[in-house]
């Protein structure tokens, strides 16, 4: 990339890292790197990312960062409360497959990263399981759902979806039945949500 | 191991294998090596196990057979149909958790094992959910469950609770939280058996 007087902004340097990445795999993206590809002195890079591992968990967050954003835009729909838990969690798979399928090697690059930046990815869990409590919890409000704890909920509709989320089984993803597979998780998981409690046979 | 004069089963053979494995992890238990460990001949193994393939291949079904004949045993129990579904899921946690548990080597050893014999795996896994069909069939039967399709719902109770089974997760089985994470897609996943259809808001 050609020198330029563009403002040197944090996410224009995490930018280029991404596409250090997709070009050169997970091994790549030190500090050195990315102010090659930039045009720039290492010591501009450095003024925004102290260290290699604060700038590889920074592309790291932004990549997780883009689908969380894209998640939260769902949360303040206009909608029924089932039909936005529906279509937050159909967004997830599709947001989580999309990444996988569009681009593996980059997907697979960015695996290595979440694998070594553990407090983002529980970050971005956090993230994600409220948001989900806050779709269960306008539910319980407008009494389309019958859940004791929202918290305890949306981490259980976060865990037993993770088939169809966590990366582990990004390669199941494109299976054919995976999408049937989804829908009746969800389903159940709507039902269990939906239903008023019964005593226990 | 000292010669002996014993007959030689397939049983022993992949006894003598599983101890190899124990001892020396995955990349031993050649016929050579479960030949030296009973003291007979290449021979004799192989007209049991032709080759390293097969040996391997049995070891790995016997290791898992191991998990679902324990949970077969549950299905035949004199219960309530909610009961049956908690304590053969409970089961299929616990077991699972003792294997990654008790001897975490010869667990990483099987993870291998289990990677390279997927058709053994798919096996495994359609014994399981065949006998969730079973307790979900049963359960509908007797009333306690509304299920349209119990061997697709069987398969999403599988798939939501993999994170309590799956062995790639087995490092998250120790937390404290586990427990309770588990309970809590239980309790959520019976509440959508025991649910009587509603129409969607």
């Amino acid at each position: 990339m050609a020198p330029t007087t563009e403002t040197l902004t944090a996410e224009r340097i995490l930018e280029a890292t991404e596409e250090v990445l997709r070009r050169h795999g997970p091994a790549k993206a030190t500090v050195v790197d990315v102010a090659r590809a930039l045009g720039v002195s290492h010591g501009s890079v450095y003024r925004h990312f102290r260290t290699k591992a604060a700038l590889r968990e920074a592309v790291t967050k932004r990549w997780l960062d883009r689908t969380s954003e894209a998640l939260f835009a769902i949360v303040g729909r206009d909608r029924a409360p089932e039909t936005l838990l529906r279509e937050w969690l159909c967004a997830l798979f599709d947001a989580k497959r999309r990444k996988a399928g569009d681009d593996p090697e980059l997907f697979a690059t960015f695996s290595v990263l979440t694998g070594e930046n553990s407090r983002v990815v529980d970050q971005h869990i956090e993230e994600l399981t409220a948001q989900l409590t806050e779709i269960l919890r306008d539910g319980i409000t407008r009494g389309a759902f019958v859940v004791t704890d929202p918290e305890v909920a949306a981490r259980a509709v976060f865990h037993a979806t993770g088939r169809f989320h966590d990366p582990t089984y990004a390669g199941s993803w494109k299976r054919p039945e995976a999408q049937a597979e989804f829908d009746a998780v969800l389903d159940l998981l709507l039902r269990g949500l939906r239903a008023a409690d019964r005593p226990q046979h």
